[in-house]
């Protein structure tokens, strides 16, 4: 099964069925950036809307047993993610409730500090906060992946250590290939290996550098990232924005922290869109993927661990076994 | 079963004791009154946290057999109720989510005038709104029961006819036996009877007048009642405040809609907290409600009919199939 850590695309019909042609098993979406609890609200209920108007080719799945199933009967699973907590408005109970809701995956931190912890771009990262050690521990029992991808090092070793049950970072490369305050250092990735995370490699222009180059670059940034932390925790994280215009862009770097312009993981130089990998344009290149993978020299094991077969046992771990779902 | 359909106690551990002390098998609590819906998700952490602190005794229960489950294991099933649709702030897909976050009773009004419909008290009644609509069909679909016992009649007629399952009055006399705003006319009842729908008869003094007086002379209001709806059609519906204190009375009849003293049910010469009944100081008194039924010459079918048997017909009717529980 094709599974994929990450996107922040601008879903309707057409990307759903973008994931149909790349027989995508299991994508995370991304429901908000910055968004408070009614606006969360409010972007799950367009989820729900847009994902019953489009149910012949996905649903959301709330377990790994429903990913599986969705998957069985030819359509993707969509698993509820949001890249901040901000949806928790400083409430640890909101953890429980939002799961209720179906969330499943929650990046601890954005682009700036927050009341969890700070982010990968702040210059003074104190550790996961009081209130963020509780949100982990919650994210644990209610069963919501902790995702690291945006957060900083201090704050992402302290949530490691912390956490009762393997965390993820879906969506960023080893900081020792592609040097990048996005990126991860070695030994934080050392410790979420231990710990039985998974890293989401990805092609993202900003983050993967010259292997953003072809299929074949992106393998091979995927064996040396497999030589980092051990082929069983690595999988595919692409952040592919399909459909993501400059105003959402825009949303994403500055929300509303900030009048100033903000680049992200771009810069003044180079401070657009990105444009689209001419060999992953969307998601119906998945399969070139694991074909670039087998070229590289990864057996038929190996490959279908990184395209979905990791992610797969990391939400077999992590996902609460009862389903929330309608 | 004993079964109370609509309590506005402050619930504390005496007073889950004091459910079990009555045999109580399901009761509907109030999670509030005027609450937005930031503020009913704080009521729903609370309510959960008390649960939890408090699981050897009551349980939420989010299907009929959940709740004949609770009962089962020698504890008090709760359902989750608000006596106001202001939880949705205007949002029709909010009531799909507060459903999956286990709330299975609201009324459509509480003593004002909402963008659903009129209450009791509103001296012109145009009838439910066309977002009233929606929600009653919304409310219908999700398995979340309609309460119009504050609700206004032209509003109330139109939400029974509008609706496609049967709805309740949860707390509430015939109005052709205790003329009061709080009760129903007759044409009222029999449409909600029609309907398949259950008025829950309340000794409470404001709206019982001098059926008050004693258990018989309460098992006398409910023969009548059960003379003109039907005795399938009666339950108990308390409205038992335990706890509660002049301040909640206040924001109960004040809420946030005016600075000038309102009196609710009660009166500028009767403002006052109602006194505990003396034979219902608290739920304990149930089981001498059932003998008070006998006395009156209700059978034993029909006794267990009013005491609880009403009620379970309607939730097995109204409610989900499926289960939200954690």
């Amino acid at each position: 099964m094709f599974v994929d850590g990450l996107e922040c695309s601008n879903f309707d019909r057409e990307v759903f069925e973008e994931l149909r042609g790349g027989d995508l098993g299991c994508v995370t979406v991304t429901c908000g950036f910055w968004e408070d609890t009614i606006e969360s609200m409010d972007s799950l209920v367009a989820w729900r809307d847009l994902v019953r108007a489009n149910a012949d080719l996905v649903a959301v799945a709330t377990t790994a047993d429903e990913i599986e199933g969705i998957r069985a009967d030819g359509r993707t699973a969509l698993l509820l993610g949001f890249q901040n907590s901000s949806f928790l408005s400083g409430r640890i109970g909101y953890v429980e409730l939002f799961a209720d809701l179906g969330v499943r995956v929650a990046q601890l931190t954005y682009n700036i500090q927050n009341d969890v912890g700070a982010s990968c771009y702040d210059p003074v990262d104190g550790g996961l906060t009081r209130f963020g050690r509780e949100v982990v521990e919650e994210m644990n029992r209610a069963g919501m992946a902790v995702d690291l991808s945006h957060v900083g090092e201090r704050t992402s070793l302290e949530a490691i250590e912390h956490s009762a049950k393997p965390v993820a970072v879906t969506h960023a490369n080893p900081a020792s290939l592609v040097p990048h305050p996005r990126n991860k250092p070695d030994r934080l990735l050392r410790a979420l290996a231990e710990k039985g995370g998974v890293l989401g490699v990805s092609g993202y222009r900003n983050i993967s550098g010259e292997y953003a180059a072809s299929a074949d670059t992106w393998a091979e940034l995927v064996a040396r990232t497999a030589d980092l932390v051990g082929v069983g925790h690595v999988g595919v994280g692409s952040d592919l924005g399909r459909k993501v215009v400059y105003a959402d862009l825009q949303w994403m770097r500055q929300g509303r922290w900030t009048r100033t312009a903000q680049y992200g993981a771009g810069s003044a130089a180079n401070p657009g869109k990105q444009p689209p990998l001419p060999w992953f344009p969307d998601t119906r290149s998945f399969p070139a993927l694991a074909e670039a993978l087998a070229r590289r020299g990864f057996g038929t094991a190996d490959v279908a661990a990184v395209m979905g077969g990791n992610w797969m046992r990391f939400y077999h771990e992590v996902l609460p076994n009862r389903s929330t779902k309608e």
